[in-house]
C-alpha cells in the first residue's frame, strides 16, 4: 500500500528544529516506510531569516542536507533554496501542505509568534503539531476550538514534558477510566537542583551556581527554578485530560527558591524527600492546577524520582494509580516527541515502529 | 453525532466478567456515550453453564443485572434469558455482533479454550478483545496473522499486565523510537513475596504461606513464583514491540524459590534488591525473553517498585528509557483494561474521556 507522502511545513530550525529534520529523514522519509503509515516530507523550513523550500531554484539539499550547512556555519539566508524575504506567516499562506510543525521559540507572556503561525495553518485546514509552550498556555482554548470546529488535530505532546509521553498515556493507556488527580515532577532543572542540595547539603543558590556552570540551568532560571515551566506542562495535561478550557493564569504557582538545606535535612530525617511538584485535581468540573514545594514520603512513588528525570501520576478511579517516569533530556528527545506526535495522528492503526 | 452501538459477545463470565459487564453498563451504554465514539452494548454472555441473550423470551434484564442474579446466589442457567443448551460456539456462531470479549479462564499449555473462540468470532469478521493469557501466549502468532488478513483488530492488553497499560504505551508513547531493551517486574504475588522477605528477614516458604495466608497467592503458586506468569506476559508485548512471531516455548524462565534471605541481606547491604525480573532484547531481529532473579542497583527505576506493584522500562533509542508503574490488581482493573482495549479500537480520534 502506497500513500501519498504527507507535507509538512517546519517552523523554527533551531536545535530541536534541526533535530526532527535529521530524524524523519532517518526513519520516516518515503523509501523507508512501510505500509499504514504514510512517508513524511518536510515541504519548507521557515525561520526568522527567509524561508527553504524543497526544491526551489533547482537546489537539490533535503532537509538534513540543510541542517548540515548551518551546523557547518553557513548562514541561513546564504543555503541554496532559500528565499530570505519570505517569513512563516507567508510561507504557510503559499506552501502546499498538510500539516504545520512549530518548533520555534516559545513566549510564555503572548504565545507569539505560535498562535499567529497556528491559526494561519488552520486557516488553510492544516493539521498542527506544537513544540513550544507559549501558544498553547496562552491561547489553548482557543486553538483546540479552533481545530475541532474545523475538523483538524491539533497535537502538543512535545509542549507537555517532550519525551515523557503524559498526554498518550492519559489518551490511550488510561481510556474509560475517569483521572480524579494528577501529580508530576515535571521541570527537571528544579529537581536536578533540590537532589543536588540533599546529596551535597549545600544552598539553593549554590546548586543552582553549579547547575549554570554545568550548562543544566539556564543564565535566567526563573521559568524553572519559580514553577512557571511546571505550570505551563501541567496546564496543557490537565486542559487534555478533563477537556475543559485551562490557560496559564489559571495556575498557582510557587517555586523552589526558598527551600533551605535543613528544610531538606528534616525530611530526609522522616524518610521523606522535597520536590517541586504539580498537582492538578477537579472542583466540580472545573480543573485546578497548584505548583509548589512538597514533601513527598519515601513511598510515593514520585518519591525516588532523582536528578533531571521527570515524572507524572495519574490517579484513576478504576486502573488505580498509573506513574510514567524517565525520557531523555535533550533536543533529539524532543525531536523525537514531535515524531511521535506526527506518527500518531498520521495512522491509527499502523505498525507499532518506524523504519 | 449518534452511531449504531457495537454489539459485544462476553464469553466468560467469572469476577471479570461481571466487572466489565457493570463497566459498560456505567460508563459506555448507548445513553451515556457522546460523539466520536459508539456505544457498547453486550448483546450475549457465554459461560460453560449457557449463554445469556439480550431480550430472549421477554426478558428485560441488562448484563449488570445478570451479574447481580448470580452474586445473590442464581444458578446461571436459571437467569431470565439465558439458554443453558447454547455454549460460547455456537452463541459466536449465531448471535450477530461486531465484538468478542474474552474473559474465561486461560490455560497456558494447549491456550484453550480462548484459542477457539477467537477463531470462531474472526471467522465472523468481529474484533478481538482478549484478557486471558493462554491464547495469545500459545497461539499468539498465528492468530495475529488471521486478524492482520481478515482486516479485523485484536487487542490483548488486558492480558499483559492488566491495569498497567504496557501495550499502549508502547504502542502510542514510543511511536517513531525504536525500543533496545524491556525490564519489567510483572507478577505482583512474587514481587510482594520477595518486598516481605526483605522487610521481615523471612525466608520464602514463610513469606509465601503469609501470602498464601492473606489471599495474595494462590494455592498453587507456581505461574507466579516460578516466573511463568512474568513471561507470559512478556513475551506478549516483546512479540507486540518487536512485531515478530514470539510464543511462550521462546522464553528461558526461572523463578524466585531459590532466594534465601542472606541472598537479600547482601544486596540490601550494596543498596541493591533483589526482583523478578523479565528482561527482552533482540537478537539480530529475534527477540528474546529471560525470567529469572537479579539484583538491581539502587538507582534503577524498577529498583523501588514495592509490594503487589508492577511496572515495566522501555529503553528507547531516541526518547531514552521510559517506565510506567503501577495499576490496580483487581477484578474491576482488569476489566476497566478491556474496556480500554474496547474503546481505544472503538474510536481513533473520541475524546479522552468516557461518561
Amino acid at each position: 500500500m502506497s500513500r501519498p507522502a504527507k507535507r509538512i511545513v517546519l517552523v523554527g530550525f533551531g536545535a530541536v528544529g534541526r533535530a526532527f529534520a535529521r530524524l524523519v529523514d532517518e526513519r520516516a522519509g518515503a523509501p523507508a516506510t512501510t505500509a499504514g503509515r504514510p512517508a513524511l516530507s518536510i515541504a519548507a523550513i521557515a525561520t526568522t531569516h527567509g524561508t527553504w523550500i524543497r526544491g526551489k531554484d533547482g537546489s537539490e539539499l533535503d532537509p538534513a542536507q540543510v541542517a548540515d550547512e548551518l551546523e557547518l556555519g553557513r548562514p541561513f539566508e546564504d543555503v541554496p533554496g532559500v528565499d530570505p524575504r519570505l517569513d512563516g506567516l507567508r510561507a504557510i499562506g503559499e506552501i502546499p501542505a498538510d500539516l504545520l510543525v512549530e518548533a520555534g521559540p516559545t513566549d510564555l507572556t503572548d504565545g507569539e509568534p505560535g498562535t499567529s503561525y497556528i491559526r494561519a495553518a488552520f486557516e488553510r485546514d492544516w493539521d498542527v503539531v506544537v513544540a513550544s509552550k507559549g501558544a498553547m498556555v496562552v491561547h489553548g482554548p482557543e486553538l483546540i476550538e479552533t481545530a475541532s470546529r474545523r475538523g483538524r488535530q491539533l497535537r502538543y505532546g512535545a509542549a507537555a514534558a517532550a519525551a515523557l509521553p503524559t498526554l498518550d498515556v492519559a489518551r490511550w493507556g488510561l481510556t474509560g477510566a475517569r483521572v480524579e488527580r494528577i501529580e508530576g515532577i515535571l521541570n527537571g532543572t528544579s529537581n536536578a537542583i533540590l537532589t543536588d542540595m540533599r546529596r551535597k547539603g549545600s544552598t539553593f543558590a549554590e546548586a543552582l551556581a553549579r547547575a549554570q556552570a554545568a550548562g543544566t540551568a539556564e543564565r535566567d532560571p526563573r521559568l524553572d527554578v519559580g514553577g512557571w515551566d511546571t505550570a505551563a506542562k501541567l496546564v496543557l495535561i490537565a486542559g487534555a485530560v478533563w477537556e475543559a478550557p485551562l490557560e496559564f493564569k489559571d495556575a498557582e504557582v510557587s517555586g523552589v527558591e526558598a527551600v533551605s538545606p535543613p528544610d531538606i535535612a528534616a525530611a530526609s530525617s522522616r524518610d521523606g524527600t522535597i520536590r517541586l511538584l504539580g498537582t492538578a485535581w477537579l472542583e466540580g468540573r472545573q480543573p485546578r492546577v497548584r505548583v509548589g514545594v512538597v514533601e513527598l514520603p519515601g513511598d510515593h512513588p514520585l518519591a525516588h524520582v532523582d536528578g533531571a528525570e521527570k515524572a507524572i501520576t495519574f490517579v484513576t478511579d478504576t486502573l488505580g494509580r498509573i506513574t510514567v517516569a524517565g525520557g531523555e533530556s535533550s533536543p533529539r528527545a524532543a525531536a523525537a516527541a514531535l515524531l511521535r506526535d506526527v506518527l500518531n495522528l498520521a495512522g491509527c492503526h499502523g505498525p507499532m515502529s518506524v523504519g
